[in-house]
């Protein structure tokens, strides 16, 4: 049996997506910004993409912008609401301990440039509180951005909230909704969302394409400079066929959201049971407030990276953490801020589940856990040392 | 007769990059940060990419960034080289006058960081000469970036004497290569290049990807913050398919360089001499030292975009100057200078053949332009005062 359980670190591109990019690759292939029919066509093709995808969170065409991808978007978006601060002496962001790389490194390069940046406590649960935020707000906050679904441990946050205290406040606030988009109903109008980051290859899109919504009135800063294309926001030749092709695979997703969450969500809290009967192990983040499709657990006594060779050579495509860092040794930084101590945050195991998982195929993967999280731990010395009593279980 | 004779702006995908891409897109589709089998059989497609592409050019792939584009490999470029030279009190960088806009913008953008920019003649050839350059140089130059080929009159600078100027000097040397990859042979080595773009879609890849050369020692700053991929230096899911589909393309357009410059280089020199009978029309940019696909002219009395539009109504796509900046009523900054002045600006019309360009095709081309050109000074106030002598022909 072949699993790919790992759709939080990318997701098979859907029929319609590919079936959308071909006629743009093979025939439709004209430069948007050129004044001759196949230009134009090109052009149209766009336009219709950027009206469909704003269609999607209730957005108006021009509020989007596309980008190549998630983390070019929430670069854009943060450096974009730092520029608008300094010009009015606010350089004060708030943020969470657990938001994506994209977002952390960037507000890393900010803090050098002189804005001082407010991490909120993520709290056991992996949720922000509200009040929190609201007792964070300074006079001189230019920006919130807090993620809408966190990509490890899939925890949805209290969005609608955390907008309308930021509105309240006249701060702006962005949501890198890389994890959320195609699953979960968003809509920036009632979650009072002014800036939001999305990736296509998240939701059955095309990789190398995303977008980057930006409500009117919101100046966006350059991070590509150039020619004039994306209304002289985002230089460079409109990728045609990839931004086709993400109107496809999100319209599809929005169609089949609601189907597709219910029966995930039932999966997924099939795997939470069964992979939760293996001792010394926790799940990880809110069991109700999370994403349909994220199963992620802590097990002590292992490593993550060997539980996942293990499951790989039973057919099962699994990760321990984001992908974007998994050539690093340091554990999970998501995980240190749910409050999980360096050792157990180092036997993690996510499970990203898809529209197409079957019931058969979640409990072969119990299983296969099972089995291989006890092999592990069968000839683990710190498994060995927590056993004999010479140290003590923590989960 | 449908003619796409603006391959400047854009190619159609050679049908070997579409066939590199497809299984990506279906069925190699893992995300090549994880450890599992499908994704190790991502990274090893973008492992051998990275191989192919750095063997067209004679770099070493851990020399290759793989880009969004063209002008997001420009910006980086630009903007590490600058960050370099800060460290070490250099702020004076040296360019000219009709780069791309992804240059010319960035430097704006650098001038306002403290940066000075020193913008070398191109003369009426739009050729930079090294004695100018050497000129030029100071003790606090950090870079020195001249595009290989210009994008609207296609002219091919002296690379490899203005890099060997530069190399003596210590000074970093780019080239915004984006015209000239897969058309015109490049050898980093021999040509004395520290940081070299590239966008696929001028060569018949994908749009929405390029690359970035960056020769060993000469470190990057990155402009999109986030996941450690692409070294670090770049943040954000591989965009593998595309990735693929561009070294394919680069391969297959240095494999059939040769023939097809010859090839093109003939009709390109026969699309001269038939527009050339024009009266009061002239060739922009010298007319050997020229990409072999590239003719550009001037014609007094017209307006270009009406010219695009006629040849449009007969067939064929050709364009005034760069996609990029097709939306505005400015006259190209290229062509301003190379001297030309307002007026003959706005009349220039930009055709870029193809590899699979004919010579019947070139012969409908001169026809159509001709009729075009005399049918709209027909009507011409422009051209009434020429004629009757109220004012004077500058061509």
């Amino acid at each position: 049996m072949m699993i790919y359980a790992d759709n939080a670190a990318t997701t098979k591109m859907s029929r319609a997506a590919i079936d959308a990019m071909l006629p743009c690759m093979e025939r439709d292939f004209g430069n948007p910004s050129s004044l001759y029919s196949i230009g134009q066509r090109a052009k149209e093709l766009l336009e219709q993409a950027r009206a469909d995808v704003a269609a999607v969170i209730g957005a108006a065409p021009r509020e989007i912008l596309f980008t190549s991808g998630g983390s070019e978007a929430d670069n854009q978006a943060l450096r974009s609401a730092a520029e608008l601060g300094r010009r009015s002496g606010k350089t004060h962001i708030i943020s969470t301990a657990f938001e994506h790389h994209a977002v952390l490194h960037t507000l890393k390069r900010l803090e050098k440039e002189g804005f001082e940046v407010t991490l909120l406590d993520v709290h056991e649960d992996g949720l922000v509180r509200p009040e929190e935020l609201q007792a964070a707000l300074r006079e001189d906050t230019c920006l919130v951005t807090v993620m809408f679904a966190n990509n490890e441990i899939g925890t949805v946050q209290p969005i609608r909230e955390l907008g309308a205290i930021c509105r309240a406040h006249g701060v702006l606030f962005h949501t890198d909704a890389v994890q959320a988009m195609g699953h979960l109903p968003i809509d920036v109008q009632a979650d009072n969302i002014d800036l939001l980051s999305a990736s296509a290859h998240k939701f059955h899109g095309p990789k190398g394409v995303g977008f980057l919504y930006a409500r009117k009135g919101v100046p966006l800063t350059n991070l590509i400079e150039g020619g004039a294309q994306e209304r002289g926001r985002r230089a460079g030749t409109e990728n045609v066929p990839a931004i086709v092709g993400m109107a496809a695979a999100l319209k599809e997703s929005a169609a089949n959201m609601q189907a597709n969450a219910e029966r995930m969500t039932k999966l997924r809290d099939r795997l939470i049971r069964g992979i939760g009967e293996i001792p010394h192990a926790a799940l990880n983040g809110d069991a109700a407030r999370r994403l349909p499709g994220n199963v992620n657990f802590c097990f002590e006594g292992i490593e993550g990276e060997s539980l996942l060779l293990l499951l790989d050579d039973r057919g099962i495509s699994a990760s321990s953490g984001s992908a974007c860092t998994s050539g690093s040794l340091d554990p999970s930084h998501v995980l240190l801020a749910i409050g999980r101590v360096h050792d157990v945050a180092h036997g993690s195991l996510r499970l990203s589940i898809g529209e197409d998982t079957t019931e058969e195929e979640a409990d072969y993967i119990i299983q296969n856990v099972k089995e291989a999280v006890e092999y592990l731990r069968s000839f683990s010395p710190v498994w060995r040392d927590l056993m004999s009593g010479k140290s003590s279980f923590i989960l």
